[in-house]
């Protein structure tokens, strides 16, 4: 049996979470039991991964829900409005986040009593967290399909089992590989600033047994030719309608290495990361984040005092440069503008 | 008058360098007295840049030459021989501190007494400390004249004033500009592992009045496009007889992007960085350094404990991906096998 981390666990008075802030040194679970603990677990990034934080702020949802007391249904769902853009403003760009949020309000539309509501909000978390689990398996085995022949995969940031319910997104094949007995060398990057890289992704593989390599971000050209990388998978933030995906800040670079490499580069995400709604990445913006998070590095300082920073925490990867898109409801491919509305059509 | 940091300066009884390693957040000069002193700051990377070194190593051996009381021309001869191999053991790759110590040796054979003698090597370490600041200025006005309709310009590492006896290589351009009153916004790249660009480049051309903006290595593909940048400048720590070009880790990279988005990618070195011996990038060898530089940063730890790492501190660059290379004897483009040579035949 391996290990294969959880970051979000229900406890009925509390839930509690990984401390991804205190990885890789210690392995660390908080307690949250308030939404104001909840909001600040995912404003500080103690929680991240856009389905971690989807379930994390429904179980938040249910835990404001929980402490109200109140038998006015009508004055639960106000205050839950409230608290759900609350909770929305913890990380204004992560989409799972709203959409997380927005399930739990309408899984209570047609209540009929306050306990019911409280109710019917934790199995509708408890839900969706499982549907992740699930939701990350198949991309794991779809992504497997695609990878089954390839040893030494690369891949950016933590799209991993602490991003989401369990198995994650790009790293779901290693862990479903690992469960059939089969090998990869992952070559991590260490995906400056925040290092998510360096201290979750080659954390929680090797909490696994599998096979990592850890790199800078700038040794990634030199490492898919000297040490013959098969393909790059990476997870993403948002897909827009015509398949340009925003992902971790160095996304594209590596896209288009792939291309100047031609191996296939992949991007693994569930349906909810995919947003109809958005045309293109053009209409995706793109949070800039502090200079000091590029400036410190665990508190120390690595650059002149006042120095201008320019610090995109994302960018986007044009869709003619994805060899497919792996979700759990199969393989796509390009054009997306087409394929990518057959997912959600296949629903019904 | 724009001030142009210097690493290194001759004051007769003792030579005085800019401590790089207290850099960016100490300026600090320390006075060497003697050849351990000399020794010490080149080993410990107090000064670094293959030019900088050299110069300093020179200073050093006639340092120590003025520094011995005797009247006996044989002597003092023994005395530096072995001077220089100790000097030489402080950096042991670096081809420039064996170069500018043989180059002081040299230039005593003929001398007919310990006074002349020790003027000699004076004059001889001042000289290659001049023609070095003469061949960054005239590598900084071919560079200037190709990047003069451009404004937004991207570069890696330190390939700058203070690694050489000032001006430096691919950022002499813009100082050059900036003594003629010429903007140019200038992109550094951190440079990880050893963040040469954060706490160098940065540095160096914000005492000079540069406007320069400090980004992660993996956001040169996103700045480029989102930032309009017009060329990519780099370094060179070797160049091949066929153009192939070792550099700081990372520039690879650097050059598919320039290819991807279509702008120009200039390679800046002296004729001293060519190395017609070395037919291709091939036989180039690669460095490979600690694992501990990548896993921490200013003494903390920043991965998994025992975490498999791979850190070439170099990679390759091939001639295809390169514009031109900017020597202190112009402007070359290829096919380099051809043009290269011609370089050092019209030195006759």
């Amino acid at each position: 049996m391996i290990h294969i981390p959880r970051s979000v666990e229900w406890h009925d008075t509390h839930l509690t979470i990984l401390n991804q802030q205190a990885l890789p040194h210690k392995t660390e679970y908080l307690e949250l039991k308030d939404i104001h603990d909840v909001w600040n677990a995912i404003a500080t990034l103690k929680v991240r991964g856009a389905p971690a934080i989807g379930i994390a702020a429904a179980y938040g949802l249910a835990l404001a829900a929980n402490q109200y007391e109140t038998d006015d249904l009508d004055e639960l769902k106000q205050r839950l409005q409230k608290d759900r853009d609350y909770l929305a403003s913890a990380r204004p760009t992560a989409v799972n986040l709203f959409w997380a949020l927005d399930r739990l309000i309408q899984s209570i539309a047609d209540a009929s009593s306050v306990n019911e509501a409280k109710t019917t909000l934790v199995h509708e978390a408890i839900r969706i967290q499982i549907e992740d689990e699930d939701t990350c398996q198949q991309i794991g085995e779809h992504a497997l399909s695609l990878l089954k022949n390839k040893k030494r995969v690369m891949t950016i940031c933590n799209a991993g089992s602490i991003a989401t319910a369990r198995y994650g997104t790009a790293l779901a094949p290693f862990y479903i590989a690992k469960e059939k007995d089969m090998d990869f060398h992952v070559f991590a990057l260490e995906t400056r600033p925040v290092l998510q890289g360096a201290r979750l992704t080659t954390w929680e593989l090797m909490q696994a047994g599998i096979d990592v390599t850890l790199i800078t971000d700038n040794m990634a050209a030199h490492t898919i030719k000297t040490k013959n990388i098969d393909a790059i998978i990476v997870g993403a933030d948002r897909i827009a309608a015509n398949g340009d995906t925003a992902n971790k800040i160095g996304t594209f670079g590596l896209a288009l290495l792939a291309k100047a490499f031609n191996i296939p580069f992949y991007v693994a995400a569930p349906l909810s990361s995919i947003d109809l709604k958005t045309k293109t990445g053009q209409d995706i913006p793109i949070e800039e984040r502090s200079a000091e998070e590029i400036t410190y590095i665990a508190g120390v300082s690595i650059a002149p005092k006042d120095v201008n920073v320019y610090n995109p925490a994302f960018d986007v990867t044009p869709n003619e440069l994805i060899t497919a898109i792996i979700t759990e409801k199969g393989i796509v491919y390009g054009p997306y503008e087409q394929a990518l509305p057959r997912l959600f059509e296949s629903e019904h």
